[in-house]
């Protein structure tokens, strides 16, 4: 694999071609902080599985073309290049991408939404990042998560970017919570699965499986974080009563993934003191979820990936210095 | 009284489990600023009258519970060992329990939900500090806020937590405002008492009585700035025509009795200048009350203290450096 | 001209009197970036005549009362002399005026409000230019939608202030936008006039003029700019199908506007590269401004210039160091 690597590097090193197609795939990796090209081969590869596999690869070209106009923008724009190296200007577009490919629907203007949304999250992402910087935490996925909620919230206003799949703008409050008790091996397994391929808003237990190998050949201890953190999410939601569609469907489980690994062990220690501490960020995010899936239900808005970097946000800040 | 207070220090320097009282108490003195157990004691025992007064003893066990729970957390965890000895770990703790107890129903996940409350609350209080460190403003009770917000939004979305007095959420603008007019003195003398006892979501003119005495013990000039709070809130409150149960049962008045204390003495100075600044900002503190109270209305949430944090916030931001 | 402003600035020198009306109109200028005092004298001037088009004259008067108010607060309450003297203290208040005096119905409780909201205005723009100034970035108009958002929202609390003009609350994605196909010269000219003069909540073409003029006068590439971001505005809003009566009336322009010339001239320069990346921003914002629209929908609020503040804000703090 490190021969793999080490030859690719040498291409891209020579062709300015292949460096732009290795900074997309490592900008595929960063998404779960991973920068490696392997890595977001099998991201990409689980991308497209998963929305082939429902019928919708529209969805996951939307993704590589957010992706592929980021990664353009930032090298044509003059942005830090050493970040963009690493594909830190992209996994925000890609998401943002697969955000607007899942939620809005297809057509020509559509995919014209695309393209700027794709450049706008090159600039959030490094507005975020300089905010932030003072603090010494990082953006995570908030560029995503605001430029996205931008453009599906601006869907309603634009009679050419029809709201192909945006939840009903309601009240919170109104419906009752229906949660099935017990949770059987197989649903529980699926709603550990699916937590994990949610993060890219795919809803496949093959790309689960490809997401978790991509996760490993760069870091083993972030794919058993990763498949730890679905794991708390599923039995913390399930245990609290919730709904039981949204267990299994990984749809409570996918920011808690991201809080594990990042706080376990991309921003944190994974000594004992780190991973307990990291535990209860996971517990809190799967909270957090329930929260804004609420405070965003009169805004007919996902809450996409906000419950990770809100709570993974707080708990950064908060780290007690000599000891997580 | 000062010979009570030394006695209590020596026992709490000699005994951790004194010692650990001894915070939890100034914790609670801490919701109004004071660094003092005795005020802390005062503030307890209103507490708990307040919550047997309206029948709901388990409210004021929520609150307790999350004030331990959050002073062992902030203990164990390696926090700031200065700002834990004079309660500043706390005081979001008790004021979350206590909102938790007031607007969910009781139950054993209630109390499970509670726990993992006050000891997030330290996380996020902790997080608020660090972030507005460099803006050399304090976080107040944001950490309170906050954590209160994502659990009361998340019990919309947990069978185990059921949301028992929220308010239903409704689109701001609906109801017609009933202005009764005029105020007669009792239930103006009510409307200033209960602005006080309210800061603590407790309804008792006798609750009010002790929290102005467990103030005064600690700081004269704290206890009559809350008052002056209390009669400029309920005065402006009534004038601009707000809705009179409101008025009278102190729910527009809380907020601007914490802006009082914070702006006239805890965080400025009584100067005729200050004082003006002060109250200026209290009067504000009402208007940004019935803001937040519509603005929230969609959610179904309460506005907690989150029209004094804001004012206060930039109220001191703004301070005139050498005027105010 | 320049004989003119040089007679007026000695007189200022010599009376209090006149230095104050500079001030106020310095301030006026400063909506559009402008420290001029003529150019403020096009811009009253242009809010009056609007004010009197649509038989509103009592719109006018809340503004110049919060400019006056807010002008004064700034010396007597000690806020820096400097920014005093070029208006920065004036322009939050003039749009809060304005906007209080469009959105609520007139009377002798809402002159009351205008005036507190006018001297409140300057601590919020003070408060706000304080926290940003870490990042490097300016305050634009956040003071003024602030202050207004929260005066705007308490009118649903008071009786003594109610809400003649605001929007009836509603969940967004409910109705279905109306995109009239193809847009008329004449439609399109006054959606681009209509989008420079809602920057001051006016909908006039002759306003508009003036707006222009009193650009002009101070800056001439500020005026082009303002020009492009309407055309801008008014040919993407229309591309993208939304609303026509939005389009026309300019409702969908004048945030566009105002970050034409943030980021061209005021705070960018106008080199290419510069354009280009104002040009950008210029497009995003008016897909913000969708955004902000249905966002706010479920508070019945306006966006006012948030979409504005939002993009120009990202937009400066990921600005590339040398390049643009």
């Amino acid at each position: 694999m490190e021969r793999i690597l080490q030859g690719f590097e040498r291409a891209a090193g020579a062709s300015p071609a292949i460096r732009f197609i290795d900074v997309m795939l490592r900008g595929a990796g960063q998404v779960m902080f991973m920068d490696n090209p392997l890595t977001g081969l099998f991201f990409v590869a689980a991308i497209v599985w998963g929305a082939f596999a429902v019928d919708a690869p529209l969805v996951a070209l939307a993704g590589l073309l957010a992706l592929a106009v980021a990664t353009g923008t930032a090298l044509v724009g003059g942005f830090d290049r050493a970040s963009w190296r690493v594909g830190l200007y992209g996994y925000n577009a890609l998401l943002t991408g697969l955000a607007l490919g899942t939620f809005l629907a297809p057509g020509a203007m559509h995919f014209v939404f695309v393209v700027i949304a794709g450049a706008f999250s090159v600039v959030v992402s490094e507005a975020v990042g300089r905010f932030l910087k003072v603090h010494a935490v990082p953006g995570l996925t908030f560029g995503f998560v605001l430029t996205a909620w931008l453009f599906l919230l601006a869907s309603h206003g634009f009679a050419g970017l029809p709201a192909g799949g945006l939840p009903t703008a309601v009240l919170p409050g109104g419906a009752t919570v229906v949660a099935s008790d017990p949770l059987a091996p197989g649903a529980f397994l699926a709603g550990v699965a699916l937590s994990i391929s949610q993060v890219f808003l795919k809803d496949s237990i093959i790309a689960a499986l490809l997401f978790l190998a991509g996760l490993a050949v760069a870091s083993l201890p972030a794919a058993l974080l990763a498949l730890a953190g679905a794991v708390i999410a599923v039995a913390v939601a399930h245990l609290a009563g919730a709904e039981s569609d949204l267990v299994t469907g990984g749809l409570l489980g996918f920011s808690p993934v991201l809080t594990a690994v990042a706080l376990g062990t991309v921003f944190g220690k994974p000594t004992p003191r780190g991973l307990a501490y990291a535990a209860f960020g996971t517990v809190v995010t799967v909270i957090a979820q329930a929260a804004l899936n609420a405070g965003l239900a009169p805004f007919g808005l996902p809450a996409l990936t906000m419950p990770f970097v809100l709570v993974t946000w707080l708990f950064l800040l908060a780290r007690p210095a000599p000891a997580a």
